[in-house]
């Protein structure tokens, strides 16, 4: 493929057209439906695409919130509450899962104007997702702001898990593709994904073996 | 598909089990390769699956280094030269890639060990992938650190971009799937996508529209 002439200005882009561009930068993303409850009992639930892996144990994960993205709600629930879920997108859910992000005021549930059907647990106060079939539930553990940008970066610690048994693998991976959980790039494109292959553990002076 | 019971003791998993499965519930991660330079001008190369969207005014992206991960020499020689290059990885170097998570001393370069080419511009002095089509070239802003786990994140600003022009949409969005560019999922499973769709901007009362 040929490449172009390399691109330093990123001031001189257009706002919508460099947001476009930057956030396909980063690679594929996880789509993921982020639930959480307010101090009134409303149940939110927002999509999010920066959902990121930070440890094993103990079991710890991180989103990103925008200072700006209109998102807000979820953030100043979690801050209340201190309990979240979040939920898998497969590709019969994509639309429902992209209507969450517009503006609805915080006395209206994405549930209800989506379609979406809320499900509560014993153990936290957080909806799930109930169409979906990876449901993971999480307790709020700190908040890193990045100065750069006023973005704040929540970690959090998974407290419960829900997943279909067949997509495990015997070694613990779950097979995502046949879960059906679907990719984002940029803003708004939803992509499946088909496994190419498992590579064995890296070591010096040997390429890796595929393994599944 | 049936949903097992509730997972809540993580405790009580093997190790590498639990390693597997928790790797596993971010959803898809981007499949990048870190290009850096010590101070004896070694080149280092390291494969990453946790480089994430921060904003894109000014364009800045993340990445989560593990205490323990191996990968010490790229946040080492971040901290010292203050830039990197991230590269997309495809499918055709895939095991190229993936060879570079081998514990290489820090004498030896990963782009000598694994066949890729280091492609040097006249910016800075982080070596890029000559293999790859989508390059970036950053520099260090800050650092967070992750009480939790000793993880550390690192916030950085982009300063070059190459890409290919045939995958640009007309709005800036970059088809991800066109130019080849991998998705991970856990530890070592490795995924090409096919794009289902873009989504319309979501407005309140109607259902987005399939835009691309």
């Amino acid at each position: 493929m040929e490449i172009t002439p390399k691109l330093t200005d990123f001031k001189e882009l257009e706002t919508r057209y460099r947001a476009n561009l930057i956030n396909s930068l980063s690679g594929f993303k996880s789509a993921c439906l982020v639930g959480s409850v307010n101090t009134k009992g409303v149940y939110n639930l927002a999509i999010f695409n920066s959902v990121f892996h930070i440890g094993a144990n103990p079991p710890l994960m991180g989103i990103v919130f925008r200072p700006d993205n209109g998102q807000r709600h979820t953030l100043e629930n979690i801050r209340k509450t201190e309990y979240f879920t979040i939920n898998h997108i497969h590709e019969s859910i994509i639309v429902q899962a992209h209507q969450t992000s517009a503006k609805y005021g915080e006395d209206l549930s994405e549930f209800d104007e989506t379609g979406l059907t809320p499900d509560i647990g014993t153990l936290h106060p957080a909806p799930y997702v109930e169409e979906s079939v990876i449901r993971i539930g999480l307790k709020l553990n700190d908040e890193l702001p990045v100065i750069a940008n006023g973005t704040i970066i929540l970690i959090a610690e998974i407290v419960e898990l829900f997943l279909p048994t067949e997509c495990l693998d015997p070694d613990g991976t779950l097979n995502l593709s046949m879960a059906g959980t679907v990719a984002i790039s940029g803003l708004d494109g939803y992509f499946r994904t088909e496994k190419i292959c498992r590579l064995s553990y890296a070591r010096p002076g040997k390429f890796s073996e595929v393994i599944g």
